[in-house]
């Protein structure tokens, strides 16, 4: 079975605003072995959305439309499904006395407009939306001889989401095939996308019952790997066959094979060798302090960070002494171990990190051009060092550089 | 006129990937007067691509394909387009003649796919694209008795938008009613969306032929002004004269009527008064200090910065008196006012920002609940100090809090 989603606004045809349901619907999708075959957006406007919902229903076994629900004389979704259907929009009596009740409890009246949103396509079912006043509805119609099933949601990701998982997923598995779909995921940092791809094609062509993409951005490489079998154990047992061999291929080198992102899994190790940290950054501005302070709970485990932008800075937050940085240049190895070691120091930190670099798109020079960073780790007894030249513009580089830091804690700690 | 535009690709059909050509594109469209009234998704599959072509001529002026013109199989816009108008794609021997040149002179062999980019479908134009080897189209048709107008870009939004620019769009001005249009915009920082609306609506309804945007997103509200007149100078006094009226409602407040950010703005008035900037953050855990140096040149005004997390840390770096942290508390008035004096003393710079507040998810109590921030702004004479309480998650209370911070040192400079 294939599906069509509609995501409905006027809004989502400007320069503006972006549809965005549609990724979490054909993640969801997928997971039940639906795919999807088109995407439309289309606006606020009645002849236009109900020949959108006539195409749809022409080609798509199922069509989810997402937004237009709402009370205003814009929301046309369920006039325009009906419309297209042949069919009418009754006001629901239960629907109706929700909405008094609802405006009653909090001692206001029911605007007009308000009642709308009782409307129901005959035939539909009714999916109460707890998050909202707008609730769904599910239709089971025939076009064309053919069975086809329409889900309507509202466009707020916040109200759509746990409506579809409670009310949309379980419709839509009652009348879909049977599938059984495992997935998983292996997660690379600091790997190039090329390599990653080259070492892991080798291993993934020997499983060709097994979809892999590579999903990467800055420092970065996702394998992602899906399989579809007569059983679930076998769907299961193919893709953590593929999965343990890539992890055993790229053994140090993978980081999660989940949905934490590199600075959880950071913050985990040091949580459980009771360990801490802090930083000094120079070209990176923060961000490394930044990305370690997302994580909820990091103060168990971060104690403090310096952005040393100038000279004085640095001789001042993490003891880099004046002569070496006159010596070396700011931008060099010794720096960013003065930097590391200093901040360790300053802060009775476990591990030191210090980044000192070039991010552009000025001040590079042919000996040090713009990409060229250093980073440092000092846990006391030794201090690794890294030279690294990113490509990319500022933002890039920065967070390469971070991304850099992370990682080489990450394997400090493994 | 009207378009509908088509991105190609069955990565944009799968949760990982999003087509964002679109909204390049109908950004241009919207300068002349061209609105888009369908977005479509098809993946690379023949038959679905072929007929979302045949849907998309019948019932939209112009037809914008992106993505497709590849060298691969997969790539197939170029025979589906063709298909749908039934004519047929010949290959173009100057086309082929350059791909030989092209490869020639990096000593490679042309591989045999790649020829499928020197196919041109009966009756188009060749759009010489510089920064790929796929070639973009145009074609003038009729479809039922009415004219239409296809342009196929390549997906690389590098490639796509300099193409479209340079070839593209003359070409559709050239067709399109002549429109003379006008915009503008202005970004207010940290003024409630539902105010700013309400302050701006009193204004904007007098000009009922400007079209008004309301853009919004944590602490930034943008209001985005266009007009479409007889003459081009019409629209111009039209968003000009709306333009002033709203700068003169939101005075202080408006912060840029350009693509500026706030950190950018505040670089300028810093350089503009020779002045710099330090910073101590506890909440944002080094986010203001990334915001502040995300601009590039932002070393010329900011000093450094100190990510005090702990209680240790506050002392050290901007010497908060112990005693005070015991007696108010890490999150207080008090605290954020010392960080933000000793952060300016400690790095000699003109300003001092310190913020202290509780990002959450825990830590909250029912006197200091998730969401409350400290920020102070110090300058040598006087410090001020606000107390807010921002709603969301982490993730929004940390930026609220920075967006606060940068919006009092604007205002402070100007």
């Amino acid at each position: 079975m294939n599906a069509e989603i509609v995501a409905v606004g006027s809004e989502l045809l400007t320069p503006f605003h972006q549809d965005t349901n549609s990724l979490f619907l054909s993640e969801r999708l997928a997971s039940i072995g639906i795919s999807v075959i088109y995407k439309t957006i289309a606006g606020d406007d009645r002849r236009l959305l109900t020949a959108a919902v006539r195409t749809a229903l022409a080609r798509a076994d199922i069509l989810i439309l997402t937004g237009g629900l709402g009370p205003t004389q814009d929301d046309m979704t369920r006039e325009c499904v009906a419309e297209a259907l042949g069919r009418q929009v009754q006001s629901d009596p239960e629907l109706i006395t929700e909405l008094y009740k609802r405006f009653a409890a909090r001692r206001m009246k029911v605007p007009e407009n308000n009642a709308r949103q009782a409307e129901v396509i005959e035939g539909a079912e009714v999916l109460r939306n707890p998050r909202g006043s707008a609730p769904g509805q599910f239709l089971e119609v025939e076009v064309g001889g053919q069975p086809r099933y329409i889900l309507l949601l509202p466009g707020p990701p916040w109200e759509m989401e746990p409506l579809f998982d409670a009310e949309g997923l379980p419709r839509l598995i009652a009348h879909a095939p049977r599938r059984h779909i495992a997935t998983a995921m292996v997660k690379l940092a600091m790997v190039p996308e090329s390599a990653a791809d080259e070492r892991a094609a080798k291993i993934y062509k020997r499983f060709p019952g097994v979809q892999t993409t590579i999903l990467a951005s800055a420092g970065e490489v996702r394998f992602y790997l899906r399989a579809q079998a007569p059983t679930q154990a076998e769907a299961e047992d193919a893709v953590d066959q593929l999965s343990a061999l890539l992890e055993e291929e790229f053994a140090g080198e993978v980081f999660a094979t989940g949905d934490e992102t590199l600075e959880q899994i950071v913050g985990y190790y040091l949580q459980m060798r009771e360990a801490t940290v802090a930083v000094a950054e120079s070209c990176t501005g923060g961000l490394l302090a930044e990305r370690l302070t997302r994580v909820a709970g990091s103060s168990r485990y971060f104690v403090g960070g310096a952005v040393a932008y100038s000279n004085e800075m640095k001789t001042k937050f993490c003891e880099v002494p004046p002569m070496l940085i006159a010596e070396k240049g700011a931008v060099s190895r010794e720096v960013a171990q003065a930097m590391a070691e200093g901040i360790r120091e300053h802060c009775w930190a476990t591990y030191g990190i210090g980044i000192t670099g070039i991010a552009g798109p000025s001040g590079g020079t042919e000996e040090k051009p713009v990409g060229l960073v250093f980073i440092a780790l000092a846990d006391g007894t030794k201090t690794g060092i890294v030279e690294r030249r990113f490509p990319g513009d500022r933002a890039r580089i920065r967070h390469f550089a971070t991304q850099q830091a992370l990682e080489m804690l990450r394997r400090r700690l493994v």
